[in-house]
């Protein structure tokens, strides 16, 4: 709990107004309430004033330098493009601001090792803005398998999926550093983390990808697996061409149980509609007519609330947030194993200086039945226990039914 | 949007320690952020105080009039049993205090009528703590009901059930003032009122109730239909028999679409355990292995966050909150009407001074086609239209096959 | 088991060439596949030959008379509009063919009682075409609460909703008796009975409907409320406005479970399409693009295939089938006391003559601790046992919180 | 339709008393309703005589030779553990047999190919008994899917997960050639060629498997993509570590639709129970209370009702069967390159003799607007549209807002 002090707050800077600022300042303005964006730069002051007339935002401006070193600006939030973070994030260490960036952190793993040498070197605040670890389902998903809830985790499936992203710059392969590997991905490999445990290693990756729809350089679908140092899989799926919504599901099965998240088209709120009327449902909704499954607050949902909460409060209490920069940098050396697998169609080894420890193989404890080891014990529909043995001295393998639960 | 100004924050009395109390005030310090309860009151100062301690309360008292009257606090929380509820508001109001109650306001209608005179004489703040027509789910479906996307709203049914309250006063009618009806009723009626309209005028109920599980003296289930003006049919379930958890659900027909939320049991997160571990699941989670369905951020997930943010955004403006007493007051009338209905078995006029106006029929235009009224037009699997048609002299009914749509 | 003897199989007098003639023609040829309709009756030839030319049925008429004494036909399906069952039933026993009728069977439990009499007295073998109550998830369903998973039963809700049926005559107050409690309840109240018990004798009806949409005599919706004898309460919701497809849900409550059936909008298959290519999707399905939910084999799902595997068994084993016109006429009987009740807006008595025996009360036998009558028991979140009891002596109510599971 | 002729009948051999036989029994003897099991081979005379008394069947005897030469039997099942199915196919081949052979067909491609080769030049008839391509849901969907639906499809996701096998012999890597890959994996090979077109040759595979949990030779979970022709991508995930019951799910999208089928644990039938009672709910469910999801008629739901009726419907037509042994023997040769991809690690071609023609790349005519390539349109919340375009000249990307849809 917090201590009886008299409140912090946080003026802000916003850089860049495209969907992601909205959001960001929906949820800074609204939720944690108590902080406001004070700065808004855009390249284009007509924006710039748009945004900051609808968020009301007193200070609006086209020079990066000014909105960064605004004296009143106590954290810097880059909602820019991929290309611009590594310039801008020198600028703010430059600056001594506190700086949270926006997925990707970079577009390679290099670039991001760059980003966070001269953050440590600064020695600011530097929170990494993965929204999608923070939705509230998430957050306790993850943290009812740390309890135990589910064993020992196997396998975690990611997956991200929609028609495309609303910027012409995402489509940019030069700009973004990727399509949906980059756009999603990212997204998809810090959930993995999440329920395999941040440290657990990541040794190696597998990648499919093709451009199968849409008229790009970039990919638009992708396949990739993971291979954790505990024997766990992660496997993301991405894409730029699914229709019906935004698919965003993750699925963890562990030895002793499994989850299965469905974060925005399926969450116990469902609707037909005829088409009159009108009404805005989700992002990326594809439908104005028939069945439709809205979201109630979307800032919540995709987790922008508690990320900020938590970006806050770690500021202010002089910890390190759930979300680092370092996060962000091991999340671009997976994409580069997984680019790099792409073209040559081989598992690629993930090159990251690893600051965690070592992680066991998932255990696997035989029992043993009279002697022999238990492949499999299951209660039939009459009561008795049916067990599936393998002799210790010859491998065989036989069926034994005992008479009650052993 | 709010204006820039030095941001206002309260200070908070809240009377009880029970579990609606936990979630008032983690709700109070998490989600607004800015306001804190600074003095809580109970009977039992070993309760307030592990209360005090739990939320870092300063101040802890057995005194009721203490805790209302200290002079640091800006908002009175009544989290007390029914039977509390006028007296209490009563001494706010002596105080002057803005005070926020728990639902039920009341236990009847009279007794309401009462809390309502004496707050609006003292011409003090007073908002109806229904939290569940704040979750983020029944406003964007209100928000879009409102919007025309399902037409007129024909029916709308509201369930809540669950295997009954977690304290001895529920259970007691004299203290209570009703089972389920009291406990449950009172929030469905109110979301029933959401989706027809506030302003539209509940006419009369018809109840039928029965006491099938539980030794008690008040009912243990029942179900109940409400005529609006429009001629919309509410209808809610109560229930403190059901078994599998919190069953939190609500349906919406109108004449061009409809809603169904469920808000509880299934909302896109979905567990299995064999039950290693151990996790708190959500508030009434029967299970503790097998297939579960876990609540992300509950406080959120029941209305509370929303709830807080709209009654003290509505304090600090001078205006009214979407829930007032006046609201509540209505509740008790249409609560009396369903007990006086289970008794007499019949319809019962819901007995209220109402300040709304009045509200048209749901409108049945009828369509013609080549002069005869039009039943039903529906689209054959080979293109074609076919009609259901009325003569209009004869009043006979025929189907005619049209080529195209006419 | 069967035992080992040629198969009987049977033919088929099919009258009437509507919707309901063809799922069940697809139904029996496609499903038990070794009966085979060999005579349909149509008013109009054209209609009875473009039905015999579907179906590959070599005999079709326009003579009633003829179609039922048909040397061949072994068994006579009435698939005609409500007004017609009476006089065709009658033919039937007069020519000594076995009958199976369409649901309902009756417009008034009076006409349903003479259409009994006339073949009990005839000892024609006479089924009950009531389709619902045979869907492989409903016949789980019953047995699964017949074998005690879900405690004793205390509610069902069974929800029969849509847009309307695509016959005239059904919209025909005089022909079809009734609106959609007519053409829907009636499925309804059986599937009610079913969970409840069959010899459950319904004892009143309260009902609520309207017109509120469709410009006609009948109603266009209703929900009506039935008391067993047990105590049990049912109640069925039936509309012709309902916007979304078909609305077929069941849930069941009992002091051990709870039952949630949606047979047609959510059973797992689930597509968004963007309208490209064409598909028939399932009956009453309102939408071409978007989220649809399809239904896998319709014949099935709906239970005919089920149903008539059940009728043919009993005809050619000398037993009854599990639907008799005995249960046609208690499913009128509960239907008159539902338009009764709609126009008294009081309870109305449900007249038949019963002819199962009588059901106990739902059992509440209270449990003891240390003397007390205990109300509720719950495990804490830290594993001690909660208990709320009343005092034996004054009544009055208290929490008790004990070290372990007592 | 049938033409009015005779009913045909078979009496069928079954090979094998296992699981599987007991389901291929109970649904032929209920389902199609007019072929009886004449003969039952078991090693063992208890386990034949059990099974014939269970299934009312005349002749049990512990010869295979005799079993499959029986004078009265039409058509040998084979139930029998995999590396027993070529030597029993030769016998059927050589008694002129009819035989219907359990998936998978073989334990390698080269088994699989000497056993075509054998039925072939034997001319007698040989059905593929992969019953999930026939469940009622797949169909539908596949119908769907060829009639346009969902556009070209990109990708299938397949996955069949549950704790593992109940007989000793999967376990046996030499008997069953391998774990879940040939367990399991053959379902979904099957489902995924049914998606993407059973014309469209799978040209490499990329698998990881891995022995995470049982003591056993055999991988326990496996993930592998196929790549079609098409550029589509086939994506199979299998495991015997699942738990929670089984997890039967595919998931199709195309570029203009998608399809999600839950085929087993959420099919709208959902059950809370406190464990009073006892019923049995689905094959390889693990739980006895709490919420389940029981399958309504599991012979049905897993398609072997309708697997039986397309196989007899074609030996009695003359016709080939939906399945045939060549599919059976492709999916062996897309295991097989599953298997030396997961000790390879890299993409492994589908080594097989192709009897189909060539399918086309997934094509993607882009679309122009005002001479620029359109890269995507959406329609803004005001119902402006916008465009994201590239430049034909220089390839730059840009955002452009229309005033209208164009």
């Amino acid at each position: 709990m917090r201590e009886d002090q008299p409140l912090e707050s946080q003026t802000i800077t916003m850089l860049g107004t495209g969907l992601i600022g909205d959001f960001y300042t929906m949820s800074l303005h609204h939720h944690r309430s108590r902080d406001r964006v004070g700065t808004v730069y855009s390249r284009s002051q007509e924006r710039a004033d748009a945004f900051g007339d609808r968020w009301d935002i007193p200070n609006r401006t086209t020079s990066m330098r000014d909105a960064i070193e605004d004296p009143t600006t106590s954290v810097v939030i880059v909602a820019l493009p991929n290309h611009l973070h590594e310039e801008v994030i020198g600028m703010c260490a430059a600056a001594g601001k506190a700086v949270l960036c926006t997925k990707p952190l970079a577009r390679t793993a290099q670039e991001a090792e760059r980003i966070l040498d001269v953050v440590e070197e600064a020695g600011i605040f530097a929170g990494y803005l993965e929204d999608r670890v923070y939705t509230p389902e998430l957050l306790k998903a993850a943290a009812s398998v740390e309890a135990g809830a589910i064993g020992e985790v196997t396998w975690v499936r990611s997956r991200e999926a929609h028609p495309g992203p609303h910027s012409a710059w995402f489509w940019d392969l030069e700009k973004a550093g990727g399509g949906p590997i980059m756009d999603l991905g990212c997204h998809c490999i810090e959930i993995i983390r999440h329920f395999v445990g941040k440290g657990n290693r990541p040794l190696e990756v597998m990648c499919w990808s093709d451009t199968l729809v849409h008229p790009i350089d970039a990919e638009d679908n992708a396949v990739a697996l993971i291979r954790f140092e505990s024997g766990a899989l992660g496997q993301f799926e991405v894409s730029w061409t699914f229709r019906g919504g935004m698919d965003l599901r993750d699925e963890i099965a562990g030895t002793d149980g499994t989850i299965w998240l469905n974060n925005f088209l399926r969450t116990g709120f469902e609707m037909w509609t005829s088409g009159t009327g009108s009404a805005y449902v989700a992002e990326k909704a594809e439908s104005e007519s028939g069945w439709m499954f809205p979201v109630g607050d979307e800032v919540v949902e995709l987790g922008y609330a508690d990320m900020f909460a938590d970006m806050f409060d770690a500021l202010e209490s002089g910890t390190e947030p759930q979300e680092t920069f370092y996060d962000g940098y091991v999340v671009n050396a997976v994409m580069d194993a997984a680019f790099r697998s792409a073209s040559s169609k081989q598992w690629e080894p993930v090159e990251v200086e690893w600051r965690h420890g070592s992680t066991p193989r998932i255990s696997k404890e035989p029992h043993f039945y009279d002697g022999h080891t238990v492949i499999k014990k299951e209660i039939l529909p009459d009561g008795r226990v049916k067990m599936i043995l393998r002799d210790r001295d010859d491998g065989s393998l036989f069926d034994l039914i005992v008479s009650d639960d052993a």
